[in-house]
């Protein structure tokens, strides 16, 4: 019979069962720090109504969204969490208890140009909060943040954190409202850019030379998070909106403070924006300290009005993305991220012989109803290939039963990390296990 | 503005975020059995190649496939988990281990004519074993089944199980080999259809007045499994698939007894079959004994060649599925599963004023620090305000905190269950928490 090659489409990944493993205990971390926070799981459809979907225009996401039609349907596979977090919100509202605090972890499919660490489709792990405008609200994420990234042990990182108030309020204040988008896109290639190369943008778009060192002042502002914040109040800008937001990133550092977040793991940074015609308040952006080179792993900010397109209702939201497939991806080629085991089970079975499988069924039985994973190996190969199992799988334990051990009541337990064998009866060996699980 | 109608297409279902907490507690307890049993976790796209996903032919399914082009990409979203499996096990042959323990949990598509209970966006929850022939293998997912159904806690269930390899070798037994996928389609019916009909269509078929007596008397055999067993072996078939299978059933119950799988929970009844061309040897169906009418809810069997159609290796396998989308929707309507709680959460922090906020802020961090789930409810709203949110969202425990509180360093927490009100620490507030989550 003529065959077909197996394979995923460009740009679609999966991975062998160990890398699955890893990217499984992130996302669990994930979801029990969204948990902890008091978050509520929800699960939207992967495809839309087009109609419904786009109610907003997808920007320059729309090029990119997986539509089709099906009997008399204009469908469409989401492109993010966050569109279909305004369609529910909208259309359960009545329902839905509020401030609502969701979690939402799912795919999501973009046809994006592909290229390596470019997926088209990967995993958004979102939160936000709906109906509430309290600063203490804004501190929870990089609360949920810390210790999401503190779990997962790649080394240090910053929570970077503005609020476009400042931002907006400058401009303002500084008479620049008019230019204050431009300003902000210049702004965001600070770090690309020379400052020569900025100036001469920043004149270009007809700033003054006042303007400008007004401009370059305030980005330059720098410091520990008190300084910042001194800086800010010290530049006596006349504008509401611009002191508001400074009362709430004063706010957001001191409830980040009371929460025991570390003071070197966030910081206000003036020069984060975040996409231009989004936001309208907090803004967040994360960097992996010893992995600048992967971007912002974590990012979101607050909006004004989420589902204006299905709803009179004036929703505001904040909230914050990881996306995890790009970071997994990312980590696991810079080597941080390593499979150590093709399976959830750090101990197996090997009986010797068909007579001694009831025995291996028992003691796998008596393993797992102590909550202890096993894996039960059945095929009837010699010594030397069953090892090789044990030995691939990355199972830490391998249980021999031979009729010796039977015939004592016992268990050759071999440790495959340092080639010990000790003989022990199931009890001890569920000890042993339920020490490696605590360790 | 205008606005457009919020709402999911039909057939596409979601929850409110009560209803997904239960779901995801179904989901994370076959997720844990599965594991414990050693299964390794995948996660394939939900896209495939249309070329590579019909290799075999879609059979009834291919009309309800999600099926689009993209760029020169001819794209099918999954209908199932098994050709993603076939799929993925032949692709990575050489990288997996063999005997391959895989569960899967994921979304499948099928464009099939909405119905009340039937989706268009479902999600299975599989496991399979590729590569051994054991016995002990296909005992492994009736004791899967029980764990997990024992757990769900929706009363008793029944595990039906039979063997192909009986069925088939019955039928060449008595010289029906040639008729045997029209005799078992027959079978199939024997519920919905009166005895007197089942001769009819048997006599219909060709079948002597003899043979329909055979047929007759092998699908009445009844009684307990150890009855059934006997009786096939009285019966004296002469053709080695047959004596085979009865062996292989035998096998099949003694290692589920040995595992001490309660006998009242799994049943030989050779009236199951599970499709007529696929499986090849074991087969199962489990049903609620309270809710026969929910149908099987979980199925399966093995089959000898997976991957025919992307490679030259025989790849043998045996697995189960579970239809936990279907399962949920069933019970939530006949309301044997219930919301009970909005959140994860069962303990909300209310600080009574600002000046409260940080004295809350601390008291949600050692919450959370010992692991407790907990909500920090920030608006300025009345009091009976935020009592009706706790009472909307199920939190079991209200934690005021007043300026008295304070002032004794204590909180005032309400058991909103039983409406007693406790002054307590936050150690013991720690304390009643932990004693929650452990009872």
């Amino acid at each position: 019979m003529a065959k077909v090659t197996p394979r995923t489409p460009s740009g679609f990944g999966e991975y062998l069962p160990g890398d699955q493993i890893e990217f499984n205990r992130l996302m669990d971390i994930i979801r029990s720090t969204y948990e902890k926070y008091g978050y509520s799981p929800i699960d939207t459809p992967d495809i839309e109504l087009s109609e419904v979907l786009l109610a907003k225009g997808g920007g320059e996401t729309e090029q990119q969204i997986y539509r089709f039609t099906r009997g008399r349907n204009d469908l469409s596979l989401r492109f993010d969490l966050t569109v279909p977090l305004a369609r529910y919100a909208a259309e359960h509202e009545n329902d839905l208890v509020f401030p609502f605090r969701r979690y939402h972890i799912g795919k999501v499919h973009r046809a994006e140009r592909a290229q390596a660490g470019r997926f088209r489709e990967f995993y958004q792990c979102d939160i936000d909060v709906i109906g509430s405008d309290s600063s203490i609200i804004d501190a929870e994420f990089p609360a949920v943040i810390n210790e999401i990234f503190d779990k997962f042990g790649f080394g240090e990182f910053t929570i970077r954190i503005n609020n476009r108030l400042v931002l907006n309020g400058f401009f303002e204040g500084i008479g620049l409202r008019e230019v204050s988008a431009e300003v902000l896109r210049i702004i965001d290639k600070m770090e690309k850019i020379s400052r020569d190369e900025l100036v001469a943008e920043l004149k270009i778009l007809g700033l003054s030379a006042v303007q400008v060192d007004h401009v370059l002042e305030f980005t330059e502002i720098s410091g520990t998070n008190d300084e910042v914040l001194q800086k800010l109040e010290d530049l006596k800008v006349t504008s509401e909106q611009f002191q508001s937001g400074v009362v709430k990133l004063r706010e957001l550092v001191e409830a980040l403070r009371t929460m025991k977040v570390p003071e070197k793991r966030f910081k206000v940074d003036l020069r984060i924006a975040r996409g231009l015609d989004y936001y309208t308040g907090t803004v967040y952006e994360t960097t992996l300290n010893d992995l600048p080179g992967v971007g912002s792993v974590c990012s979101g900010g607050r909006y004004d009005d989420l589902a204006s397109h299905y709803t009179n209702t004036k929703l505001t939201g904040v909230g914050i993305s990881i996306g995890l497939s790009r970071l997994f991806y990312k980590l696991r080629e810079a080597g941080v991220i390593k499979a150590t085991k093709q399976s959830l089970a750090d101990v197996v079975l090997m009986p010797f012989g068909d007579e001694q499988m009831p025995r291996a069924l028992k003691v796998a039985s008596l393993l797992r109803s102590a909550g202890i994973p096993a894996i039960l190996y059945t095929e009837p190969v010699s010594m030397k290939k069953k090892m090789k199992y044990a030995d691939r799988m990355g199972c830490k334990y391998v249980v021999v039963i031979g009729d010796d051990e039977t015939k004592n009541n016992t268990l050759a337990v071999k440790n495959m990390h340092n080639s010990e064998s000790k003989s022990m009866t199931s009890s001890q060996l569920i000890e042993v296990m339920q020490r490696e699980v605590s360790e």
